[in-house]
């Protein structure tokens, strides 16, 4: 007689993406003639660089040659890329090696996998409003107690309140977590912590014998000069924390799927655990490699006319973040983030709730957002846009929004 | 101060095919002259057909222009590829529809992770010997109690012995499990059950509320008439069974990555919990998709010149399997499997272990198999042969093993 993963069954609602989604697409089902402008999931809109479709068009021709096939990948990834990628450890200063480094098809599987190496009784910290797979992913791991839906909380997570009298940026915690999920540049709230900052958290860290997961998926938006890119520019980050790479906002890689996450060796629980073999064992019987055309793209981004080809991408898209900001703020609105983020974080007006705000903004703008409430209480009367529409679209839709 | 999961600590030495990988290039860089033939990882030779690489072109071109561009894929897969496979299940009498069809990056995965929607108390049962990750995926989450290394068998897992005796075809077990894997054609055994030995363990599962994960990976390379390529032949499979399917054997996807995990709509449990929603629910947050390229691709292999295409190349594989299969048995081993499988599963020779077997024939004949006792205790003294290499090496390796 089976039984299901009554886990599972705890998860309030539905995953927030696939909501935003179904109302998306039933309002238009319902006003076929009306053009619904999407700021609202994190996809991009830009088609691949030159570099990206020129090595997927040559790798696909290796793979229909016998000399020049390949099949099953190395478990951890290509050696080309994870060289590549720690060769850009090297030149921002970071001590992170080629082998310390895990290929896999994304970071959302990875940011939702990696809690499977820690044992169900680790309290974890997040901020609040949050990603919500990093709460999700350990609601089905069965660790996060009994959810309260009035608060929308769950009863053994420690909630790190991110909000416009803290800058957004999350304050360190009464109660001593085990893992700690930062992001920075924040998803869903555009801030970013400053080094000086994020260091104070590696220490943190350090004297807990905590761990922290650093997701760093959209370091390629900074543009201030005291942004770390990587939580390894800071002193001690190599014995407390995890990396979580992607390749979604800087190379637009969200349909190809290719992401990594960075253990270092020196990363050890109290009791002598190192993580690094764990992690490994994961992807040896669980996992079988990232697709070898995708890791050749993927390594094509770190050539010389790759960078700078994202660099134009990703130009694009701080274009679109930039004006948004600006036109809201000019409009009257309250926003925030936008500047090391490809996110705009804008509360919303007239006392709305989010959902409230978003059905207001999908009926008589046209546009569509993410609510605030989605990502955590403290995430309540906020909205999130994103920088990914094009131009045209990002254009109107600020033009819609300011004539309300 | 976090601490590891202990499940993983549990899982004795690192996953088999990584050690016969190790051993394999150990002796190759201590013998550099010596032409080693790998016969022995599941992995294909031969390039990607005209179809699929086609496909890939285009998609990739597709990938390059902005209106043709695709982001994130839609969490469960492509409709183009879910209504592809759900023809096939039509034209072979199976009841199965579009949105049972769950793709996924490959079938080892999808293998491993599907325990999780499962409570931690269900019991397993596994046939003897079996795929190590159907097993190691649920050491990891703990449901398997302790590992005795005498025996090598973990106290709450059910075994199935496939033996020399019964025709490598498990025996209904004496203790009622709550989950069961059944791999037909079988890795590692080449054994296939006929349709009405699986029709028993549907009714089986059917009578005591059990699941059956039923593997049908190496379907394409049945040659017999009443082998069925799908659980859903039978009747009743829909309330009892999941079913596991991948590309990399039939279209040589083991580096493209590939795979579908097809959960009817009428599979609840006991209680009333439906599985289907579960895993999408386990998709939707845990996974964001194959990559949309990847997808075209497996759908071209269901156009009729894909289907000619992966017929020819299954055939290329299917002759080396019965060449490997006579050969042997002509030189006087004791060989089975390779009519309905990939696989030839030999029984050791002098008393020999599965192990010093692996040593004697890399060492004599620099010829790279898979102990068979990796596979579970009662694969101890067998060999597993594959036919996934070269029509040329495979001719050469199994000359060289008959002149032993």
């Amino acid at each position: 007689m089976f039984k299901v993963n009554e886990d599972y069954l705890k998860l309030p609602g539905s995953y927030l993406f696939s909501t935003v989604g179904k109302k998306f697409r039933g309002y238009q089902a319902q006003h076929p003639d009306q053009k619904v402008i999407s700021l609202g999931i994190g996809d991009v809109t830009r088609p691949l660089t030159e570099s990206t479709i020129t090595a997927l068009h040559a790798a696909v021709d290796e793979m229909g040659k016998a000399e020049t096939f390949h099949g099953y990948a190395p478990d951890l990834g290509y050696d080309f890329l994870r060289n590549a990628m720690a060769a850009e450890y090297t030149e921002r200063g970071c001590d992170i090696a080629a082998d310390e480094v895990f290929v896999s098809d994304g970071a959302k599987s990875d940011s939702a996998n990696i809690q499977e190496i820690f044992g169900r009784d680790n309290v974890i910290a997040v901020c609040d409003p949050v990603y919500p797979v990093y709460v999700d992913s350990n609601v089905m791991a069965g660790r996060t107690g009994t959810y309260d839906a009035n608060t929308g909380t769950w009863s053994d997570v420690i909630y790190m309140p991110c909000t416009e009298e803290n800058g957004f940026a999350p304050a360190l915690p009464e109660k001593t977590p085990d893992i700690i999920y930062l992001c920075s540049p924040n998803n869903p709230t555009g801030a970013a912590l400053k080094k000086s900052e994020l260091q104070k958290w590696v220490d943190y860290a350090n004297a807990n014998h905590a761990v922290i997961i650093f997701d760093a998926a959209y370091e390629a938006y900074i543009t201030e000069e005291d942004v770390p890119h990587s939580i390894f520019e800071c002193k001690g980050a190599r014995t407390c924390a995890i990396e979580l790479r992607s390749f979604s906002k800087n190379a637009g890689y969200t349909g190809l799927r290719l992401g990594a996450t960075v253990i270092p060796r020196d990363l050890v629980s109290v009791d002598g655990q190192p993580l690094h073999p764990l992690w490994a064992r994961r992807h040896g019987t669980k996992y079988n490699g990232a697709p070898y055309i995708v890791q050749r793209a993927g390594a094509s981004v770190y050539t010389p006319e790759g960078k700078q080809q994202i660099k134009e991408l990703v130009g694009i898209y701080q274009k679109n973040a930039a004006y948004i900001l600006n036109g809201l703020k000019e409009g009257g609105y309250t926003v925030y983030g936008g500047v090391n983020a490809p996110y705009i974080w804008m509360k919303t007006t007239g006392g709305m709730t989010s959902w409230e705000f978003f059905d207001y903004l999908l009926e008589n703008a046209q546009v569509v957002g993410t609510p605030g409430s989605g990502f955590g209480p403290s995430g309540e009367h906020y909205f999130r846009l994103t920088a990914f529409g094009t131009y045209e679209n990002t254009v109107e839709a600020v033009e819609r929004i300011r004539k309300l």
